[in-house]
């Protein structure tokens, strides 16, 4: 495996897909053959599955179903397309995987974790991030960047009943992200993503840069 | 759980869908309520997942993919469909469960069988069939049957190649049934299916009078 392979975590509307292509660019600037992908998709199998997932006309799905489509997805894409990218020797940044999966499933909906990483483990062969940087927000500042982005209205109004629900499950989910970086401080960044987009993109790119020094022979 | 949860097992081609269909019109003669449902498939969400794993045009699919979909699709059969049945009181009769998995993915593909196990369980939250009936052919009887329903000419002529591998590959299933029998005498019952069609289905008849005296209580 002569490949790199960097995944950034975190909520919906802490800049991930911004920042992962940022690096995407600045890699590709180095002459890096950089494979950008995202999950759940990323193949053509894995995108049937993704539209299962997050089609709203299924909203009678069971959590074990959710949590067994989303590795099912994972299976495909890590064999599909990741590990051939590796192997090339290709740089793969991809916009979530099994961090996403533990905390989400896990530490939000409650899902045994040990079966999760266990799933997780099965669908993926073992294959793990060679770095994963997690977009920490302040789950007000995620939910109220969703709110901007869905053009919902006004951020600085109160909360509504729903979005309160979110704020306890989102809360779960960034413990959980952060327990994920405590569990595994030798691969996981913990990036503070309540700044200015250039300042993150700052951050980030020094830290790949020494992770290329690492294991790009010279 | 009040119901009674049976289950049919076997190669295509065994005769399992005929069977099921046979005891499904003896109990209802008897005035039970009966669901007869199959997998994979049996909900809305299954289905959908059905026609992802069936579909030729998914060649590409790896092995640990069509674990996890097959495992996702059970989730929400079990969940959405089987339990509450069970929970009324009704008698589920289902064409496949679990130890398919076992049978095609682990014995067939060579799979994991404690990790095809473990995400069984996962999915279908430990639920076991009351009783499950292995409809057991030759590999040759079977093979020949599926070659006459598709069409594909004369039954005595010799295997070709492709048939010839899956004569090895449905040896292996065939063997992991009867293991699967061996390993669970108090559920699993092999019956021989090289017969005609009355006499299996007296045989399973009277399996199935036992069992309801069993469980249902006078």
């Amino acid at each position: 495996m002569n490949g790199i392979f960097i995944t950034f975590e975190g909520p919906d509307g802490a800049g991930k897909t911004t920042q992962l292509k940022k690096v995407a660019q600045e890699l590709q600037k180095l002459g890096h053959d950089v494979l950008v992908t995202r999950e759940p998709g990323g193949t053509g199998i894995s995108d049937k599955i993704r539209s299962i997932i997050l089609d709203p006309a299924n909203e009678e799905m069971v959590d074990q179903a959710e949590v067994l489509l989303y590795a099912a997805s994972r299976a495909q894409h890590v064999h599909e397309l990741i590990l051939p990218a590796l192997q090339a020797g290709r740089i793969v940044l991809c916009d979530r995987f099994i961090d996403a999966s533990v905390a989400y499933q896990s530490y939000g909906l409650g899902v045994d974790i040990e079966m999760v990483k266990s799933i997780s483990k099965f669908a993926s062969s073992g294959l793990q991030a060679t770095r994963t940087y997690i977009m920490d927000v302040p789950v007000e500042v995620s939910l109220e960047r969703l709110n901007q982005r869905a053009g919902t209205g006004d951020s600085t109004q109160q909360l509504d009943r729903i979005e309160q629900k979110n704020v306890a499950y989102h809360s779960r989910v960034r413990a959980g992200f952060h327990q994920i970086a405590a569990d595994h401080p030798e691969r996981v960044l913990v990036i503070d993503a309540n700044r200015s987009v250039d300042q993150i993109a700052e951050d980030i790119w020094q830290d790949c840069q020494q992770l290329l020094e690492e294991h790009i022979s010279v």
